[in-house]
């Protein structure tokens, strides 16, 4: 690692492959596919091509909880990205999401199939699809919206910066972690003081901005994102924070929706793919058994 | 400067003050207001608190269409907030918006003003009062909301990640500039790919996502983000971006919203408040260089 102090940037940037912490086998400067690949389809209205990151768990959340409130259009086949091993780079992945990234959603409900792709715009898209967790109110949507863009514009400064630079970069640069640690104390504290008026982000009744939320800082509020950061970033201090995210937690709908294109973890939380509401009984976590 | 090979953080991150380069004197780890200061109130129904950064420039640009189009209700009030002197933890402005950046907005056309913070959230929020440059066909106004969304997760990799290191951090760290020009350089070519099939993000017509992108991914298409920064990045590669941003920068409305609330650049270009359209005449121009 060259020393911080004395390194200069040439005049035009080249890409050295060896050069890239614990994704280097995953980031690219370049777009597009790298293979031929397409994407199944299952029988279902939505079609969902997901991985349980933060991201992937805001849509299947969503997913449950409209299935919950008995839309049955909501109805989806969730199939498994393994991102590390490259299934974003397939030709028919990229055909869904051109920016590669979990998750990406097809609807084929309609006469032509729709895509679309980057979390917040199929939380949106859904929530506008089936009138729900989306107030239609003037003042109170537009307190949504603020809310959702405020997560869209935050978490890369908490998955790409903090976690980075703290977890998964191959040595520990100290000025990069502390500016993504003030940061996304900073943003605990923000979500702290607005759940301290409200009971959820956008305000009496729980929406999509808190199903994009909860994911991202709900977990780190526990410590599950990266290893000793809870004790770092002192994550008890936001009380209210504690508060919001023990209450989502404990919705049947999100306990759900958290263990769809789930890889990790203990085993009866992992449901790889989701093609039936009964997927999610014990009987399949024990045909998963046998099978890994 | 640690050497960066050696350094082992603590167990509970603390706040040096001394160690946040540039914009140290902005950044914190907590939210909340730092002194009680109302905001102003002008006479139209829309009162903007923003500044000419690219995300201040997303809701000009947006207005300023609007007013083309002839949406007399988008008459608006655009007050400089410069954060550089810290106006954005002033307590009135914390109350439209609890994050401390710009841009927000107040709606005042209605029995309650509505607030909104977020520059996406504006944009979609105006699209849909307004009726304007957001499809309502659902594949249409999907492809739209993916694009809007992209830009939300993408610019922090752009602004707080490779613009920090690359121009702004007090020392050039290797690790972080390789990481987030990489980054960069893979969006600039998710955008040349999509701009290649498509004559604009969303498909045939303008709309938000543009008005979105367009003063990130235009600004550093053209070198004018970062010093030196085009040839470092090669931008004149992506033709279909070059053709794109030149397309956009040639609108009169554009033109017009970027010089709202700009205090830097050649003083022709700076119109530090906006409170009528004939603010943009020469004669403005005359004043404030008078003023000045």
């Amino acid at each position: 690692m060259t020393d911080t102090a004395s390194y200069t940037p040439p005049k035009v940037w080249t890409w050295n492959k060896s050069n890239g912490g614990r994704f280097a086998n995953i980031n690219r400067p370049i777009a597009g596919p790298t293979h031929d690949k397409d994407l199944p389809v299952g029988r279902h209205p939505l079609q969902l091509y997901s991985l349980a990151t933060p991201n992937g768990v805001k849509v299947t959340v969503l997913l449950e909880e409209l299935l919950a409130l008995g839309h049955a259009g909501a109805e989806y086949d969730a199939w498994l990205i393994r991102i590390n091993e490259g299934d974003q780079f397939g030709s028919g992945f990229v055909a869904v999401n051109p920016n590669s990234k979990i998750p990406a959603l097809m609807d084929r409900s309609g006469p032509e199939p729709v895509r679309v792709f980057e979390s917040g715009a199929i939380l949106l898209y859904l929530a506008e699809k089936f009138g729900a967790f989306l107030p239609a109110d003037p003042a109170k949507r537009a307190e949504v919206f603020s809310w959702l863009f405020w997560q869209m514009g935050s978490a890369p400064y908490l998955g790409g910066g903090f976690g980075h630079f703290y977890a998964y970069a191959p040595s520990k640069i100290e000025y990069a972690i502390d500016r993504f640690t003030m940061e996304v104390k900073r943003q605990l504290d923000v979500l702290d003081r607005r759940l301290a008026e409200s009971p959820y982000l956008g305000g009496a009744e729980y929406s999509i901005a808190d199903m994009a939320v909860w994911p991202w800082y709900g977990a780190l509020a526990k410590g599950l994102l990266y290893e000793d950061s809870g004790t770092f970033l002192q994550v008890d201090e936001y009380k209210h924070v504690q508060r919001w995210t023990d209450a989502i937690a404990e919705r049947p709908a999100v306990q759900r929706g958290r263990m769809v294109n789930r890889v990790m973890g203990e085993l009866s939380s992992q449901l790889h793919e989701r093609h039936e509401a009964s997927d999610f009984e014990t009987k399949t976590q024990d045909k998963l058994q046998a099978a890994d």
